[in-house]
Order: C-alpha cells, then sequence, then structure tokens
C-alpha cells in the first residue's frame, strides 16, 4: 500500500510509546519510508528504570522497542531486532535487561550522551525504515494527581511521581505533568513536525504514553504550528489502572484538556470497541476533528491493533480531501 | 602481504586469549583471510566472571576481544568494534562491562546458549576476517600450585583455583590444571586444527592464555594429530604476578613440559628481547623446533608487537621449505 502526496510518499511523524507505537509504527511503515518516531522518554520501570538510576541516560525501553519495530526484513535486521527485544535471563543484575537497551544505552555513551547519534546509527544497523526520536533531550518524570480508590484515605487526592508509581496507585489520574516542566527538544524532532503532512497520537498508555508528549510545551507548540493532519488512535481498551473504566469518549475528553491549541484532524476508532457511537461523534466533533471508525483490531478478536487494517485506516486519513 | 600454500592462501588456527591473541590475530588477518581464532573460556575475572557467576554460558571477555580484532575495516564495522569494547560508566551493576561481552551473552542464550552460532552470526556482523571458536564448550576454571612468596607460610606451595586468584598470588605458578580436566570441544574447532596448514601459540600471558589450550585432551590430541606447522610466538617481557623473571627460555621449557606429543615448528622471538640468544636456541632446538629471531615488537620500544613486523614473521614461516 503506497499513498502518495504531490506524487511523493506522505511525510509522518508517529507520537507515542511502547506497545501502542510500536502498533502504529507497524502500520505507518506499510506507509511510507519518511516516518519519524517521537518517543517518550518518562519510563522510569523495569529496565529502563534501573539504566536510568545508574547513568545519566534517556530511559532507553520505549526507543529500543521503536527501532525494533522500524527494522528491515531481511534475515540480518530480524536477528537483530529480536536480540535487541531478548531479555537476559539468569539470576543476577543482567536478569531482565533487554539486550538492546544495553547496545543503546553503550552507544550513547560512547557517543558522549548524543542519543541521537546512537539511534541514528542503531537504525541504520537494523535497515530501519524510519527514524526513531526520543521526545526530549533529558530523562523525564510524570507527578500525576490520583484519586484514590481507598475510600478511608483522608485525602483522596494524592500527588505520585513516576509513571511505575502512578500505574501501581489504584484510582483515577486526575491531573498529569511532567518534571521538568519544560525539557529541551531536538531539533531534529521539531524540524520533522515542521515538515510533516501527517503527524499520529496514540494508540498506547494514554497518561504514560500519549498525553506525556502535549505536555512538553516546545513540542505542544510545533503541534499547533504545523500544517500537518493530526491523528488520534483510540485504544481498543481501557488501561487497567490508569484508565479504568474510561470510555473513548473519557478518552478524548483528557486528550481534549491537553490539546491548547493543537488542531486534531481525524479520530480512528474500531467499529467493534466503540460501544456508544452516538456519544463518541459527538466528542469527535466537540474537537473539531472528523471520526473514521474501521476495523482496525485484529480479527481474531485479541485486543491488538492489526497492522493491515490500521494502516488502511491510516491511508485512507492521507488521502482526504 | 599475501603468502599462499599450493596457490591458495594459507589456513590458521591461532591459539591464545586476551591481549597477545588480539596482537597474533592482527598479524595473521594480515596474511591470510582463513583464519580461526581458539580462545581461551577460563577467565573468571572482571565483566567476564560477574556474568558466568550469574548465568551458565563461556566467559565472553577473550571471545569479545577477539572478534573485535578481527573486525572488517568498513566504517560501520569499526563502530561496532568500538562498541564491542566500550565499558559501561557510571556507578552501578553494568559499570565497567565492555557491551560486546552483553551483545555474545545476549545472542547466545537467544540462541538456546550456542555460543558458536551466536559468534558467527557476531563475526558476519563486524565482517570478521575470520572465524573465533571457544576453546571448550563449558566454562573452566584454572587451577595452579603456586610457590608463594611468603617465606613465614609453612606451606610454601598452595593449591589456588581460578585465574584471578592466581594472578593476585604472589609467587611461581609450579603447576596448573583444568577443572573440568577434559572438557568437550566443539567439532568446528578439531575441523579447524585437521584443516590448518598453521596453528600459533602465543604470545600471551602464559599460564592463562597460551597454557590452557594444551591442557585440554583433545585440544591437544587434535594438535599431535595435525600436519600444520606449530608457531610459537613468545612474550616481549614476563607478566607480572604469573612469570615473573622468567626467560625466554623457561616460558619454553614449561611449555615443553605440556607438548605431549604435539610438535613446535618455529619458535619466534623479538631479535632486541632476548638476553641470552645461545640459551634460547638450545632451548628451541631442545623443543625439536626452529627459532626464528626477527624485529618483532613495536620500533617506538613499546613492549607489544607490531602487527607488520609480526605479519612478516610468520609469513616467512609459512614460506618456509
Amino acid at each position: 500500500m503506497r499513498t502518495t502526496i504531490a506524487g511523493r510518499p506522505p511525510r509522518v511523524v508517529a507520537f507515542g510509546g511502547g506497545h501502542g507505537l510500536a502498533a502504529a509504527l507497524a502500520a505507518w511503515r506499510r506507509i511510507t519510508p519518511e516516518l519519524t518516531a517521537v518517543v517518550t522518554v518518562a519510563d522510569d520501570g523495569g529496565s529502563s528504570g534501573r539504566i536510568r538510576r545508574e547513568m545519566p541516560v534517556l530511559p532507553p525501553g520505549d526507543l529500543r522497542m521503536a527501532l525494533a519495530a522500524l527494522a528491515g526484513e531481511a534475515e540480518r535486521e530480524q536477528t537483530l531486532a529480536a536480540l535487541f527485544q531478548h531479555r537476559f535471563g539468569g539470576s543476577g543484575v543482567l536478569a531482565g535487561h533487554p539486550v538492546g537497551n544495553l547496545l543503546l544505552t553503550g552507544l550513547t555513551e560512547m557517543y558522549g550522551g548524543d542519543t541521537v547519534r546512537a539511534l541514528d546509527e542503531l537504525c541504520s544497523l537494523v535497515g530501519a525504515s524510519g527514524r526513531v526520536l526520543p521526545m526530549a533531550d533529558e530523562p523525564l518524570d510524570l507527578v500525576a494527581r490520583v484519586e484514590t480508590a481507598d475510600r478511608d484515605d483522608p485525602a483522596r487526592v494524592r500527588t505520585i511521581r513516576g509513571q511505575v508509581a502512578i500505574a501501581a496507585t489504584p484510582g483515577r489520574v486526575r491531573e498529569i505533568r511532567l518534571a521538568p516542566a519544560d525539557p529541551v527538544v531536538h531539533p531534529a524532532v521539531l524540524d520533522a513536525i515542521a515538515a510533516a503532512d501527517l503527524v499520529s497520537l496514540g494508540p498506547g498508555s494514554w497518561y504514560t504514553s500519549v498525553l506525556p508528549h502535549l505536555l512538553v510545551p516546545r513540542l505542544r507548540a510545533a503541534l499547533a504550528a504545523t500544517g500537518a493532519r493530526v491523528v488520534v488512535v483510540l485504544n481498543l481498551e481501557p488501561q487497567p489502572g490508569e484508565t479504568d473504566g474510561f470510555s473513548p469518549e473519557e478518552h478524548l475528553a483528557v486528550l481534549q484538556a491537553h490539546l491548547d491549541g493543537v488542531a486534531l484532524h481525524t479520530v480512528i476508532a474500531d467499529v467493534e470497541s466503540v460501544v456508544d457511537r452516538r456519544g463518541l461523534l459527538d466528542a469527535v466533533r466537540g474537537c473539531g476533528a472528523e471520526l473514521l471508525l474501521a476495523p482496525v483490531a485484529e480479527p481474531d478478536g485479541a485486543p491488538r491493533h492489526d497492522p493491515g487494517r490500521l494502516a488502511a485506516a491510516l491511508a485512507s486519513v492521507v488521502g482526504m480531501r
């Protein structure tokens, strides 16, 4: 599937993190090689958390996952992608670290802290169809106001710092911000947004992979200024511990509260997953966007986006008049 | 410099470990692409020691160093070689691990413990001019009888286990063995020895990088049976803590005690480093070998083998009638 704009492949920037971003990239790479992943750097859990506590580097996990998602199809490239994702076994200090996290961290160190150079090198090594960039040049922390589920807690709303702590706190996130509040963004990211034909947000953990990009003032300003169509891909189901019981409309309402001048073009939702079609349509129109209901989930009913189906939906946004 | 045997490049197997093996490989690769490094797996120190205590894998350090020494000259290949050698900084559990050790360990794990497959894959990735194989398929320990330097110690000779402990024990190694005593050797190693035109031993730490190969019964038997010329490259200076005050003749005497049917063809020594030329010549002849005294050290006087000069000496052994 190749969709063109003025006879050339569309220039696309995909915002996100984790498995959600990997799903978006798996779809976008079918449409265009002019693809830039802009990846969250606020993770403080697992291997990424252990690494950022040891060394002054960006948490590598979401970056690694995007690299693996963009790897070429040659056998060598797929072997490297599998190695990037392979987690050490054993029972020692290495256990659980994906090899790619250590590789990216080591190469960044070798390049004197230049994460973007290290990412470009690894992209080239795995024959990536696109580029992977961090959403900020410094490690970030999420700070949330969470309404706890504990009825006996006299403070019903508490401030929780860190992605892991937020996900582990039962209750609803009522407000979220970044620390530091106005991180430096690499010029390559701002250039990619300015030159983009399309920018996608989501799918993914709403508070930890999708919203953080809108919380970075320089990213939000670049998004507000770009001529690119901004597409939101909604999740197929709520995220446990983060958005329990959130409907698609509620997801959208949270996003809308953080848009601050960013115009949405289209919202893509899975036609099967939406319960209240009318309510969602109203919410999307309230954002000034179009709703595209399409079969984007895997046909076997698994709660995952199907790359081919999602690509078809995204391509139709590229082609819209 | 290309020396041929019957019109084809000579088939060479280089035994060793650490910097000494890297020096031999830097020389051999100038002569032939038909090069197999057979690398010691008895290290229990540093990063290798930490990894083998965590996971049931071969200590990767010497293997990694050989991979880096054989890396191709393209920019990408040299970047990867530098990354293999780069050691993590920081102050945490990763500090000091060379990235390549983790890469090799991770890939071996991903291949279900198949170190040789992982090495072949990494050789191909760095465009290695040759192949890197482990001298045994299981991690080994060196066990030494050391005559301690402590005059007050009533037991003047003690049994010390482990490469690090042996190197740290002041005194002279009087006897050395491996545990397990008869480790499994990969068929690819035995095939390479059987097919070789030349096999080199050394330079390198005598007790920890050179002798261990002769302590593996299956390697020694393969060496005794091969038609290959066996070349010994002597060190330029004694190894502190291991062979303090050892003359080249004494190095050779220790080696000879472990030959057990292996015929030496030529012993190469640096013409400047040899003090007692007569004594060395007698010792070499006592082994049934020829002595080649050549300028093989770096011209600036650094105690390192110069790859070009060592290659010239090795090539002359290939060409001997």
